[in-house]
């Protein structure tokens, strides 16, 4: 089947994001359908073993608020209100996010896509599943597809296409085979896996439910986020290979030793720890920029959005937050009757690359924090100053709270928090003080 | 047709540095085959407009030397014993290269190529020539080829794949598509175009034959190398896009009052320069990383190897240097009888991946040096301390002169400027004298 029939945007991918979008466009005015690889997520068996479930923050319920769908995904979200450190020695801290009551919101990735496309398609997007986007020619300005029975559906010349296909998009890998388009993939050396922590008999949770866990340990981490049938993911960050690493955990023995050695508090609350820990697939974990997103070919018009165009590792939390403000920017820019889409996707890119390199970098960085800093003295130093600060100026916001619980530019508070650790720095080696140091940073 | 047949080694491209590693494990008692995408070099008329001079220096003749072909090649090269600087008010400047009359040798790519398929030819590797291999796949362990009439040839479980096939390589396209694959691909803002300058009608060098000749401009530059007919072959580096710019220069006037603002003293010897300015094509210089660079499947081991591997702007003339370098270690690491090859790729890479690194970085700095810096007062003045240090210590090589005229390791050629660096610039702020000066950097 050769389709010739120019669609007014063409949207690949039915994630979270691809889906949002099509609601976004079609409020707009315009006429959009979706190529979804696998079958309906509405239709599927849970994924097992795979990141389920994410923490929605600001951003996220700012762009689902765009599509009336805020409180309808509130109501299968789990508010987290601070991280419960647990130490080496098996005692618990508990450190909330903000004095006034923020939290981040656990919910499943799966919940929030079916209750997206819900929405689309009842507000008129057109949805085709199965479609495998096997190869996009820019040259001959084609789209490829096969679905599960080997049906081919070509697309030419789409009027609008954008791809909100994931870290290893289709588009993606056609646009860095041309010239001058910057590229990088830079893998962590850790993995990571999921283990599911099983709710009680009665249904309850075993750990705190309203807290994100972190289990720090300096190379490697293990966290949790409760889910609302009472049982928790935790996911296992850890190095791949070296002494202490995924290469060493092959046997029960090794496996439950390692988790007696290092997580002792939640050995007896997981049975088939073993089990699930050699059948759960260990995932890698990658960073990825390109630069353009978009390209012109004729009057087609491509761009990447989302993980397609600046896969991020998971460690602040902003992956699909990032995803969701890159939609809502985007659509921000069109003007209902305005349709020069070269110029919208230059605008686009142009307003949103340095903020989405910025949550990359930041991202990492987090990693640092949340496997290390959380139990360091300079860092629950700095937490102690951050108060003092707060009593002082209880608007003022730290990086985190930046980050998660507000719509400020990435880059602005990268920016800003690059300077303010430089001050930082001084008040604690004690070459300003404490009055300077508010002043600098307010 | 489909090959099942173990050749002991088989080389992706027919370039330098594929014909060089074909004699290198020839010599080793290999067989080796070589599948080349475009015709024999030796049958096919010369290149037009595309990077046909390359500058050989020490390592390029290191690895010559092993295979028997340095007088042969050093017959047809051109010695350039420094820079001559064209300076924006019409004077020049000749910087000799080094103070014992070291020199890089100009010569065209082509001839380097030509002489090193013969002498593999007569060593008795099989040169299979318009063999596009359009695809690699590492899941099946096979390699596609097509050639010019369109007639398909298959390798399956090649033994030993080595791509030797430039920056654009069929094997590292296949590689970066596995998870732990880090990849950059990072374009200059500058584009390159080459101009021809012609010998005079008496067959004579219009400039001065034995300097590599740079118009530093700092934001560009045009450089010109001399070839053995007595012509020139220039290479504008510009930025694409700009006030200064590629893009700006459309017309025959606009080219022309561009190359007489600013290389007046070449415009009178070059009668077709506006011609050949429109009809050359505008190339890009990009930077290649990637990690790791081999990968066992089955019992089939793939390897990268020069620009495959890492491809490098052209400004330090290290792009063949480094690759020879490479086919000469890796030909080192291999000891007749052992066929490790899993453990051997790891070792070359290992033994490799930190010098490509830093010739990498190294020739971008360059490339700041040559638009701007040889004319720069810092510059000059670090060039007259670097003489005083030469006299106190006769024996003493500059930054140039290492990576040029030595076979150092790039990497603590780097690392020691890095220290060195700032120990100089400590001087010229007056911090240290000079006796400390040279006692540190010796």
């Amino acid at each position: 089947m050769i389709i010739n029939k120019k669609e007014n945007v063409l949207i690949l991918g039915a994630g979270p994001v691809g889906s949002l979008l099509a609601i976004l466009f079609k409020k707009k005015g315009f006429e959009v359908s979706i190529y979804e690889k696998r079958n309906d997520v509405r239709k599927a068996a849970g994924y097992k073993g795979r990141s389920i479930n994410i923490a929605l923050s600001q951003r996220g319920w700012t762009a689902l608020e765009k599509v009336g769908l805020k409180e309808e995904i509130m109501q299968v979200s789990l508010p987290m209100y601070g991280r419960m450190i647990h130490k080496e020695d098996g005692l618990t801290d508990f450190q909330p996010y903000s004095s006034v009551g923020d939290a981040i919101y656990s919910v499943a990735r799966s919940d929030v896509n079916k209750l997206l496309i819900d929405a689309a398609e009842k507000h008129g997007v057109q949805f085709h599943f199965d479609q495998n986007c096997k190869r996009i020619d820019l040259k001959t300005n084609s789209l490829y597809f096969r679905n599960s029975i080997n049906e081919l559906t070509t697309i030419n010349n789409p009027e609008v296409c954008i791809a909100a296909d994931g870290a290893y998009s289709v588009l993606r890998t056609e646009l860095v085979k041309h010239e001058a388009v910057n590229y990088s993939q830079a893998y962590l050396e850790h993995g990571y896996k999921e283990i599911h922590l099983p709710a009680t008999a009665k249904g309850a949770w075993q750990l705190k439910k309203d807290a994100l866990h972190i289990w720090p340990r300096k190379s490697f981490m293990l966290i949790a986020l409760p889910n609302m049938d009472g049982s928790f993911t935790c996911t296992l960050f850890l190095q791949k290979k070296g002494q202490v690493a995924f290469e060493k955990l092959r046997s029960t023995a090794d496996i439950q030793s390692f988790f007696e050695l290092y997580f002792a508090d939640i050995v007896g609350l997981i049975p088939d720890l073993a089990t699930q820990f050699m059948e759960n697939p260990t995932g890698s974990l990658v960073t990825i920029k390109c630069e353009p997103w978009s390209r012109t070919v004729g009057k087609s018009h491509y761009t990447l959005v989302g993980d397609a165009a600046h896969a991020i590792t998971p460690f602040y939390g902003q992956g699909m937050n990032s995803g969701f403000e890159d939609a809502t920017k985007l659509s921000d820019l069109i003007a209902d009757q305005h349709r020069d889409w070269e110029n919208i996707f230059t605008q686009f890119e142009q307003s949103r690359i340095g903020n989405t390199n910025a949550i990359a970098d930041m991202a990492y960085q987090n990693f640092i924090e949340m496997r290390d800093g959380v139990t360091d003295a300079n860092y629950l130093a700095k937490k102690k100053v951050e108060e003092e600060i707060k009593r002082k100026n209880p608007h003022w916001k730290n990086k985190y709270e930046l980050v998660s619980f507000s719509d400020k530019a990435y880059s602005e508070i990268q920016h800003y928090y690059n300077k303010y650790d430089a001050v930082f720095n001084a008040f604690l080696a004690g070459e300003i003080d404490f009055d300077s140091l508010c002043e600098v940073i307010s």
